[in-house]
């Protein structure tokens, strides 16, 4: 590690404050995967949930003591304690003591008038409750980081006493006092002006806990570490309640790579995009392509002058190379783009085709028309690299469907649908006439087309279907809705691809995406052995 | 309109920088719809497209040519004329004046080394490129917008030279010089800097286009317009390539409700939320629930004790009123909510129960075990008020299933299959045995399922389904995957509402919640008869 830059310390709270984001609910499981990889990051502190407040999060501790984490500090997260009652007769705090968590972070008022209205309690007593608790994790040998909750809308309405407030945390020992803006409404400047003046009035570490929903999640989060503060608390993916909290896969780049603050250790920033997808992944949410540094499309390029450019000199249209944080160059393929996108994707493939080339004009004009239909190729390389091998002259046709029939029955209301699929497909000559089960259709298809194929292509045992989605495509033209179905798929090596299907019949489309993926899984095994006996 | 406010100018770029996002392609058709949206706004200028590039955007001045447009200005978009010939002979500028667009946006180098590297040409030549190309377009008589690329970049590589350049563009008579951040890589305090050094340069209007590669899309454009930018660049939910544009619906409400700018005429802000939706609608893009001020989840309340407190206290978790931007309030029902928010969500229905009831625990513990099998409430309230109704004696059974059964039958590979669905249902002691054919099993199992209904309940003829999702859940338990299907219908007096149905089985989940989507629509036109019968 470099000694002449500053560090911040990363306070993820991705399984505490994230988990309040509507629709995500991690299972005790999901946050001890979600545990590990943020250690592998290199954040130092991964907050675990509130142990005080249910069993899921009591069991989180349990079993986190028995993992080795490596630069992470497991904390837990809990409140100060209720007014007029002993430390250690609050059961919340007894909850945290006994989590044996090695790092506490815990939240205390800083408004005067939450102090009235909402604790109904005297000024004087919400000071000792904060530097009691705080005091009382102190005494139980723990890292204590002290929460002032509303901080910025607490010093605006009255300074005085929100430095009161924290002054009582660090009169208590509190390790690092955290300024929050929890409403998330505070502007740049302000954040600036606030965190400047509590600098500049009590000597003692300080950290940063800000919310997106102004859109200032990461500009508040990056002006607090600029005015002094060496503590961040954030979440991957930026979820959290509302508009979520600032976007950890935002700050951690912008700190590291344009202003020379080191947050993780050496070596670790191009994890990032990784630890990005696989939150994403647990928490089953869609990513955000345009997330900025990690997201899929944070370096992809689509407009034809862009692409051309952008082959030439990467600067012209990236403000950081993508490798810095995990993530990588992508050139689009859609209606907008000129043939030199088409032949730029042609050539990451290893096809060798020219930009005036037949080949590459029927490709694109091929794309155009399926485009119209409801197809879409950006999150389906696997069918994009069919629809080049086609046209190129690589492609081997497995079979032709003669026919298929899908039944789906339920005769007791009680139970699930058996569901059972026949196909009829030629292969090499050879009529197949094949029937498989399935939890639905896909499933059954699945099965039926497995078993019609496997006695020719016996590689296909190395393929399985990990994921699929359905939406209706086109419902604003007014016609005949469609669906659209991606099915994802891997190989035995981990190798992963998307392919896609287009039809008004969800059972159609399905089946579409299923053969592409099947026949795309074969083309790619075959060219990975091709390219091995090269070698 | 007060006096005492300082105008920004929004200038609009989803149908232009926006269509470069990944995942979007607009047809005229669409352009023309959003820009109607966006002129009902209140937007001063909607950038369309560059008739210089393609026929569908050539279409698009041609028809908006007939429609009355209130108070925005259709804008073309192109580039300066290339190098070494006349503006009057190149064919992008001649396609700017033939659009007709009363403002036209054209962008030129600001970079020294893109002038040298991708342009070949001497620094000399741009300038003249930029000065004439505007000269000519105001020649024409139109509002010329200057969108100087790079700026940012331009400006720290060779200061000297990018004020060159934006000079150029005012020598030739420019109406606004724009400072592009077109990487989107500028930190707030550069773009204060640079913005601050321009306008000190040279008094003339200055605007800001910025994008959001590092995050700080809305915090660089609001930095700008504080430094005296007047006219401002973005896109609606912040479409655009890469990372996106500037997202114009968190800059304008910040600059007008906590900077005190008027950026649209009184009384449109409350129309944002509506166009935010209206535009993913269009783009057939998944809205993002965590946008800021316009998002789903924007004041949505998920935590116990912010439920609590915000019931109390707006202000306590709110930074605005979402009503300033057309949005509202929501409680969220999740495991971890708390009774209280089952009881403020009913009593939101119109149903009195208490948080200590049975019949709020019953709720609560239906929630939390169906959650589990991976039901999700949040977005599927139809299917949660059919809940509270079971426990609070509102529900009314409709009928019970016997059986159904859907056959998907291909016999001929070049046509798309047949679906038939059979289904046998009991009501009120009537067996109906009826069957439907439809596109796909869905939609034959709801004809099916209205054949069999209509007789007893003719008001479903009011109700149609107009979406339905589908995507693989819980596939990280290990145990078999089960699909969710969320079904959003609607009913002749154009209310809408959301239903979920989850199995291992993609026809038993759609079923699941096409009963419930049936069920929720009859039951609220009987409520809503009843209390249309109270008044």
């Amino acid at each position: 590690m470099k000694e002449d830059k500053r560090r911040v310390e990363i306070f993820d709270t991705t399984l505490r404050d994230g988990s309040q984001a509507e629709g995500i609910a991690f299972s005790v499981e999901d946050k001890l995967r979600i545990a590990r990889q943020l250690d592998r990051l290199g954040v130092a502190f991964i907050e675990g949930g509130w142990p005080g407040s249910n069993d899921k999060d009591r069991e989180f501790f349990e079993r986190a003591r028995d993992v080795e984490w490596k630069d992470a500090r497991i904390t837990a997260f809990g409140s100060t304690r209720r007014g007029n009652i002993a430390p250690e007769d609050d059961p919340n705090l007894q909850a945290l003591v006994e989590s044996q968590a090695q790092a506490i972070a815990i939240f205390g008022k800083s408004w005067d008038l939450h102090v009235k209205k909402a604790l109904r309690l005297p000024l004087e007593e919400n000071l000792r409750m904060i530097q009691d608790s705080v005091a009382f994790l102190k005494a139980a040998g723990r890292h204590v980081i002290y929460d002032a909750e509303h901080f910025f809308d607490g010093y605006k309405a009255n300074s005085d006493y929100a430095l009161k407030c924290v002054e009582a945390a660090r009169q208590g020992g509190a390790d690092v006092l955290v300024l929050c803006d929890t409403n998330g409404g505070s502007l740049p400047e302000e954040i600036r002006a606030i965190v400047g003046a509590v600098r500049d009035s009590l000597s003692h570490p300080l950290g940063i806990h800000v919310h997106n929903d102004s859109g200032f999640g990461v500009a508040n989060s990056v002006a607090a570490v600029q005015e002094g503060a060496m503590h961040v608390h954030g979440t991957i993916n930026g979820y959290g309640e509302r508009c979520g909290n600032a976007n950890l896969c935002s700050v951690i780049p912008t700190l590291e790579l344009k202003l020379g603050f080191q947050c993780l250790p050496e070596g670790r920033l191009e994890r990032l995009t990784y630890v990005s997808n696989y939150v994403d992944e647990v928490a089953n949410v869609t990513p955000d392509n345009r997330q900025p540094y990690v997201g899929a499309s944070a370096f992809a390029h689509k407009g034809g002058i862009h692409v051309d450019a952008v082959l030439k000199h990467r600067e012209t249209y990236e403000h950081i190379r993508p490798e810095l944080v995990g993530n990588a160059q992508r050139i689009l393929i859609s209606e907008l783009s000129g043939a030199a996108n088409v032949v730029a994707k042609a050539q990451k493939h290893g096809l060798d085709m020219q930009k005036s080339s037949p080949e590459a004009r029927a490709v694109l004009s091929e794309i155009v028309h399926r485009e119209n239909q409801g197809y879409s190729y950006e999150s389906a390389e696997g069918s994009f690299e069919l629809l080049l091998a086609k046209a190129t002259g690589g492609y081997r046709k497995l079979f032709d469907l003669l026919s298929f029939r899908v039944i789906v029955e339920k005769r007791n209301p009680q139970e699930e649908p058996i569901t059972e699929a026949t196909i009829k497909i030629m292969v090499d000559d050879r009529e197949m006439h094949t029937v498989g089960e399935g939890d639905g259709p896909v499933h059954a298809l699945d099965t039926a087309l497995r078993k019609a194929l496997g006695f020719f292509y016996p590689d296909l045992n190395d393929i399985r279907l990990t994921d699929f989605k359905v939406r209706v495509v086109n419902t604003k033209e007014g016609t005949a809705a469609r669906v659209r179905t991606v099915i994802d798929s891997q190989d035995s090596d981990g190798h992963t691809w998307s392919t896609v299907g287009v039809s008004p019949n969800l059972v159609e489309a399905s089946w579409q995406a299923l053969v592409d993926s099947v026949e795309y899984g074969l083309m790619h095994r075959r060219s990975g052995e091709a390219s091995e006996n090269v070698e």
